[in-house]
């Protein structure tokens, strides 16, 4: 008879698998993607790079690069059958219809039925592609505007603003999202990407799998926390001065109320994509001549640390740089998904080239066993 | 600093949550919704009672199994819409439309953003009745049919029959798709509902959740498998003698390919399951007046018991029961959904409401950090 293992509710510091993708020291605060040190990928690397990185396990040359940003692109138009189905969906729930238009695309994949790895590789690069137009153009009708068709000679996070927005982005404002998508690409087995994996070890097809990643990146204690930190400032207003706005948290914390964007299952110190963000924060602020969303941010970080002795995560400082994009908060939690599509592509290629099912136990704690069955009749 | 415990790559035997839903004892051969046998609740009770029972730890009086139906039969039809959706996907992918449609199904509800317990408590009715409609559509439109509407006078097994065939299903028929249904119900933390669990526990929504369930159910180590034993019966063949049968079967085996419908994770005995499944296989070809394909699954069962003392599981016999019912083997995996999404939700319900995020952790062992970071020009 085998031994069973009683973890925690969380399966907090259960190791689940080994993996080659991501390296996470939560005491030390270090992120590190195939070995790379995240504050070297965010300084020195674009996001394709990055998916490179993350699909091969290693950077590419440049005509590798070349290569992989050539496939993305011809790539990134959709199927018309998805653009008419957007456009038939209930305006209003953006993760809802990201989840919905994600599962569609499997339809029209032209290898669809081949879940070979050599083809899910090349459908991980096609949704890597596909659910940036995807976010866009949702993004981009929920704004009143047509859809923009994307542009082969901008980089992904540029292009992905331009089929925002309809307009060039700036340098800087390129960049920012660029940083942002690099920051977000992989965090080990997080809730999302354990998900996706979890599904995977089926051998069920990778569109499912990334599916299963979308349905649990929606939720609020997960991806949804970006999108609920812009609401709280939101509600704050940027008319609120610094008084106020601790006024309001420590309202908050009062009430015992949850303040979105700090604490991690994982870091014991600063969140190390934080640092990142609070930079671009502040830039894309001074660019914009409003560093009202920026500041309002810091205050709070330093009540939060004060009062609580909690840090920033990932999804503090990326709500007022999507904010300060122009980016409206309905979008902040589709973005994660843009990004992090790469990561649990990677890993549902990882889980298919080394398989077995994952399937944990439930210690039963419900009425005794076993319970006499009386007919309906006599119930 | 917290102590971290490795568990097998599939957590075999890790204990991964507190559960009062499902009882399986793997080395005794027993499984239990809630403290009631599974022999017992297949041979007394009707799918609906089971969906009660789940969903309410008991077992529903006259009365509350009234208002249960009611409810059910209220909720059948399908908005518009989702009728119109699955016209427009392309053919033959039944499981990708069902994963797809099961997702739409989310934006036209009553209650969508409303993530109360009480409001997920009426979805999760919501979702059994209509994902009901929706399998049996699929089918009846991949027939050649035209939708037929719900009979709110027959029960979730009948009126589904009815539903694919536009015809009034015998009691035999009727009542083997019931157990069919009871049997398949939940089945503790297997791979979909540990997947709509993890998504369950970042408090995302409960269609995403059953949608992460679908995603995992597709997979051929999954639901996946009742489909593959019709594959391999009918490549088999009706005219196939038992010695055809067993070189056929022998040869798989010599090859080292899987036999689907064999073995289990968790059972070391006979899947309890199987046994009814066994039974109905033959009443039903009795009634059909065509015992082949019971007799080749038999001549297949004894084979791998003798070979590889290996017992048929749940999806073995599912498979002849349902071709004998008249059923495509396409419709035979999201028929498993039509019975688990009350299994799924009754775990996704209960995580809710005594919920802790589910992040494992990963050993990392891919390349050493840190890597030196060489920029693009120079690699």
């Amino acid at each position: 008879m085998t031994v069973q293992v009683t973890a925690g509710a969380g399966l907090e510091e259960v190791v689940a698998t080994a993996s080659q993708i991501c390296y996470l020291d939560g005491q030390k605060g270090v992120l590190a993607y195939c070995g790379y040190d995240i504050h070297d990928l965010a300084r020195l690397t674009t996001f394709e790079e990055v998916c490179y990185l993350l699909w091969h396990r290693q950077l590419p040359t440049r005509v590798e690069l070349g290569d992989l940003q050539t496939e993305l692109a011809t790539a990134r138009p959709l199927p018309d059958p998805i653009v008419r189905m957007m456009c038939s969906l209930p305006p209003g729930r953006t993760m809802d219809s990201v989840r919905t238009l994600t599962s569609a695309l499997a339809h029209y994949d032209c290898e669809a039925g081949d879940e070979s790895l050599t083809a899910s590789r090349r459908k991980a690069l096609r949704l890597t592609a596909q659910i940036g137009t995807l976010v866009a153009t949702l993004g981009r009708l929920a704004g009143g505007g047509a859809p923009v068709q994307p542009d082969p000679a901008l980089g992904h996070a540029a292009n992905f603003l331009y089929m925002l927005t309809g307009e060039r982005p700036s340098t800087l404002a390129s960049r920012a999202l660029d940083v942002a998508l690099i920051l977000h690409a992989d965090h080990e087995l997080n809730a999302s990407t354990f998900a996706a994996r979890v599904a995977a070890a089926t051998l069920t097809d990778i569109y499912s799998t990334i599916v299963a990643g979308v349905a649990a990146l929606k939720g609020p204690l997960h991806g949804g926390a970006n999108a609920e930190v812009m609401k709280m400032l939101t509600a704050i207003g940027e008319g609120a001065d610094d008084e106020q706005v601790i006024a309001t948290v420590r309202g908050m914390l009062t009430r015992k109320e949850k303040i979105p964007g700090f604490g991690h299952r994982v870091y014991r110190t600063e969140d190390p994509r934080a640092t990142h963000l609070r930079q671009m924060s502040r830039d894309l602020g001074r660019e914009a001549g409003n560093m009202r969303w920026f500041e309002m941010s810091q205050c709070i970080e330093a009540l939060m640390k004060e009062e609580k002795e909690i840090d920033a995560n990932v999804d503090f400082y990326s709500a007022s740089v999507y904010h300060t994009l122009g980016i409206a908060a309905d979008l902040f939690t589709p973005i994660f998904v843009v990004s992090r599509v790469a990561g649990w592509t990677a890993h549902v290629l990882e889980q298919y080239a080394n398989n077995r099912l994952i399937r944990p136990r439930a210690e039963y704690v419900g009425p005794e066993y076993p319970q006499k069955l009386v007919r309906l009749e006599a119930r």
